[in-house]
C-alpha cells in the first residue's frame, strides 16, 4: 500500500498533536481519513457517532479544544525533512516495513511512527522479544538481561526494549554485543538522547539497529508517555519477558499490555530477599501466572512455534536422544529391538568395554531410555509410541 | 484405639524386619494382622491375592525370604525398652497420637513410627509446613529457610522437614530459634544423630521438639531409606515448601509426593544463574506448577483454611480498607456516598488539612477507592458490590 503525500503529511501532524493511542482520534481518522481529522480539529466538530457515551462526549470536547491549540505550532514538512536528514523515516499503517502485528491493538493502534535505523521494523520484529524491567536493575538483573539480549541475538531473535537504564539498557547492549538485532520503543523523539547516561547506547542503537518512536523529533519524554509507550513494546514483539521488576516498575504495565494482547507473559524469577525482583515475583503468583523462564531457551519455547522452538527440559539424567554423547549413543544402539541383553552382550555388540557399558547404562536408565528386566537391559515398552 | 501388646510388638519387629512403604506387606498386615504378618514371614507363605500379578508374585517371594532372613535377629522387645528408656516411644495407627492425614499414604502409610522429643505428633502436625530443600545450600538459601522457620513459628504453624544439612536444618533451626514447634523426619534410628554435624540440633529438637523414623533404634540410613522417608514428610504436613533445590535434589521426590497427595507444593524462586535454585525454578515451570511463595504470608495463604490465612498482595497501593492508617480512612470517608466532593469539602468532613488530603485522594484513587468524577472525587460506582 502506497499512502498519499496530503495522508503522510496529515499523520505526521497528527503525532505532533495528539498524544497517540487515543481511541477518540483513531475512530475520527477511519472515519474521515487522516486529513479529514486536520479538518475535523480545525472546525472542533467531530461527526456523530464518534463520542458513544456522555463521558467519552466529555473527553472528546476536552481533547478536540487541546489539539486544536497545538495545531498552528504544527509543522508536518519540517519534521519530516529535518527526520530525513537525520536518517530516519516516518511510517504509516498498511505500509511495507508497519509491523501487521499492531493492528492488535485495535483503537490504540499508532497513527504513525517515527523511525531512525538502518533495520527493517516489520522484518526484525517478525522473531522478536520484548526483555523489560527496572531502572533501579541489581547487578543480578542487569546480568540476567545482558545475557538474555546477547542469547536471543545469537538466536536470531530481535530483542525489544524502552531504552531506558538498568534492565532495557542491558538487554539492548547484551543484544548488540552479540551482533544482533534491537528495537528501542522511546517516549520521546528519535533524536533525543533520553536518558542522557544512554546517548551512546542510543547512537550506537541509532547506527546498527532501531530506535521507534510514536511521537515526532524533539519530543520530550514525560510520565503518562512512559505507559503510552509501553503497549507498543508488547504489541511489537511475540512475547514480553520481565527481568527484574520492583512492586511499582513501569514494566509490570508493559507486562498488562502483553497479557490482554495475549502474547506471552515471561518473568524472570529472583531472591524473595531482592526489593527489585518483587514485582517480576508477583507476576508467577498471579491469578493467571506468568510464564517462569530461567534462560533463553525457555523464552524462545514460549514465544517460538510449537515444535521447533521446543527448549530442552533441565532435568538431570533426562535427555532428549539427540544429546547423549557418541558411544553412549553406540550402547543405546547396542540394546536389541525384542528381549534383552547383559552388559557383556552389549559391549560386544557397542564395541565398548564393560566397564564404560555398565556406566553409560546407569545413565541410560535413569534416563528413562533403557529398562532391566528378567532377560538383562531391554527397551521401555512404551518406548515406541514416544518422540525421540 | 488400643493396641494390644502383641501387636505393638509384631509391629516394632515389622519394623525391624522390613522396609517400610512396602505395599506387600501392608497388604499381608490388612490381610492377616501385624501378628498373623510375622507367622506368615516366619513359614515363607503369603495368603492368596496379595500379589496381583506376575511381577508382584516375584517381588513377594525375594521379600518373604528377604524378611525371614531378618527375623532371628528381631528384637522388639528390646528394642522397645530402649526406646523408652531414651524417653522414646512407638506409635501405631489408631493410636491418639498417630496422625489421621498418613491414611492418605494409602498401602504406602507407615507401619508403625518411633518417636523422640515432647510434642504430640498428630497435634503438631495440625497446622505444619514441609520446608524442605538441598543439603548444599547457599547464603540465600538457608537464610530463606532460617526466616520461613522462625516466621512460620511465630504464627504457630510446625516446621517438618528431613533433618538434613542445608535448607533442613535451617528450617529447623528457625523454628526453635523462634520457640516453634518442629518435626524432624529421619531416615534413621530417632538415637543416631545424623548427619553428625547436625548433632547439636538433633539433641535439641529431642528435647524440645520432635524426632520421627519408621526404623527402630539404631538404624543407620541409606539412600533408599531417604526416599522412602520422603513420602513421609509429604504426608504428615499440610503442605511443601521447596526454598531451594538443584535438579538433583532429593527435596525435589517430597515436593512429588506432596503433589501425588494433593496437598498444596509451593517454590521459592531463586537467582537463575544459581545451581542451588534450579530445581525450585524448575518446580515453578512444571505442567503443574508449584505454586510461587515469596514470603510466610503467602505459604499460610496456600495451606491455611480459606479465607481466614489469606495474604496480602504486596501491589504498591492496592491495600484493603482495613490496612489503611487512619488518616487515609478518614479522608475515604468523608468521601460522600452519593456525588462527589472537592479536596476542601473533604479537609472539613474529614479534619484534616488541605495538603494532606491532597496527598490521600491521590493515594486512594490509586487504590481503587475513589475516583474523579465531574462533580469532584466519588466512591467508584461499582464498590457497593464489592468487598471492602
Amino acid at each position: 500500500m502506497t499512502v498519499s503525500t496530503e495522508d503522510r503529511l496529515a499523520r505526521a501532524a497528527l503525532s505532533f498533536i495528539a498524544e497517540p493511542g487515543d481511541t477518540l482520534l483513531t475512530r475520527i481518522v477511519a472515519a474521515c481519513g487522516p486529513s479529514g481529522a486536520l479538518e475535523v480539529i480545525k472546525c472542533g466538530r467531530a461527526p456523530d457517532g464518534i463520542a458513544r457515551d456522555p463521558r467519552e462526549r466529555e473527553r472528546l470536547a476536552v481533547h478536540l479544544s487541546g489539539w486544536r491549540t497545538r495545531l498552528p505550532r504544527a509543522d508536518p514538512e519540517g519534521d519530516l525533512t529535518v527526520c530525513a536528514k537525520l536518517g530516519g523515516r516516518m511510517i504509516c499503517p498498511g505500509e511495507a516495513e508497519w509491523p501487521t502485528r499492531l493492528a492488535d491493538l485495535g483503537e490504540k493502534e499508532p497513527l504513525a511512527l517515527w523511525l531512525r535505523g538502518p533495520s527493517d521494523l516489520r522484518f526484525t520484529c517478525l522473531r522478536s522479544v520484548a526483555v523489560v524491567g527496572s531502572r533501579a536493575a541489581s547487578p543480578y538483573g542487569t546480568r540476567v538481561a545482558q545475557d538474555l539480549g546477547a542469547e536471543l541475538a545469537e538466536r536470531g531473535w530481535t530483542v525489544v526494549s524502552g531504552g531506558a537504564l538498568g534492565v532495557d539498557a542491558a538487554a539492548h547492549r547484551g543484544a548488540l554485543a552479540a551482533d544482533g538485532d534491537t528495537v528501542g520503543v522511546f517516549a520521546n523523539g528519535v533524536d533525543v538522547a533520553y536518558p542522557p547516561r544512554n546517548d551512546g547506547l542510543i547512537a550506537e542503537m541509532a547506527k546498527r539497529a532501531l530506535l521507534v518512536s510514536e511521537w515526532p523529533l524533539g519530543t520530550s519524554p514525560t510520565q503518562l508517555r512512559f505507559l503510552v509507550r509501553n503497549r507498543v513494546i508488547a504489541a511489537l514483539s511475540c512475547g514480553t519477558v520481565v527481568v527484574e521488576a520492583d512492586l511499582r516498575s513501569g514494566s509490570l504495565n508493559t507486562a498488562e499490555h502483553a497479557r490482554r494482547l495475549g502474547r506471552p507473559l515471561m518473568a524472570v524469577p529472583g531472591p524473595i530477599n531482592s526489593r527489585q525482583s518483587r514485582g517480576a515475583n508477583q507476576l508467577l503468583r498471579a491469578d493467571e501466572p506468568a510464564i517462569c523462564v530461567t534462560g533463553v531457551t525457555e523464552v524462545i519455547e514460549a514465544v517460538g512455534r510449537l515444535g521447533t522452538d521446543l527448549a530442552v527440559r533441565p532435568r538431570g539424567p533426562v535427555l532428549p536422544r539427540d544429546e547423549l554423547d557418541a558411544v553412549t549413543r553406540r550402547v543405546l544402539e547396542a540394546i536389541p529391538a525384542r528381549g534383552g541383553a547383559g552388559p557383556a552382550q552389549v559391549a560386544v555388540r557397542a564395541g565398548v568395554d564393560v566397564p564404560t557399558v555398565l556406566g553409560r547404562l546407569g545413565l541410560l536408565s535413569a534416563g528413562g531410555f533403557i529398562e532391566r528386566g528378567r532377560d538383562g537391559w531391554r527397551l521401555p515398552r512404551h518406548r515406541k509410541g514416544r518422540a525421540a
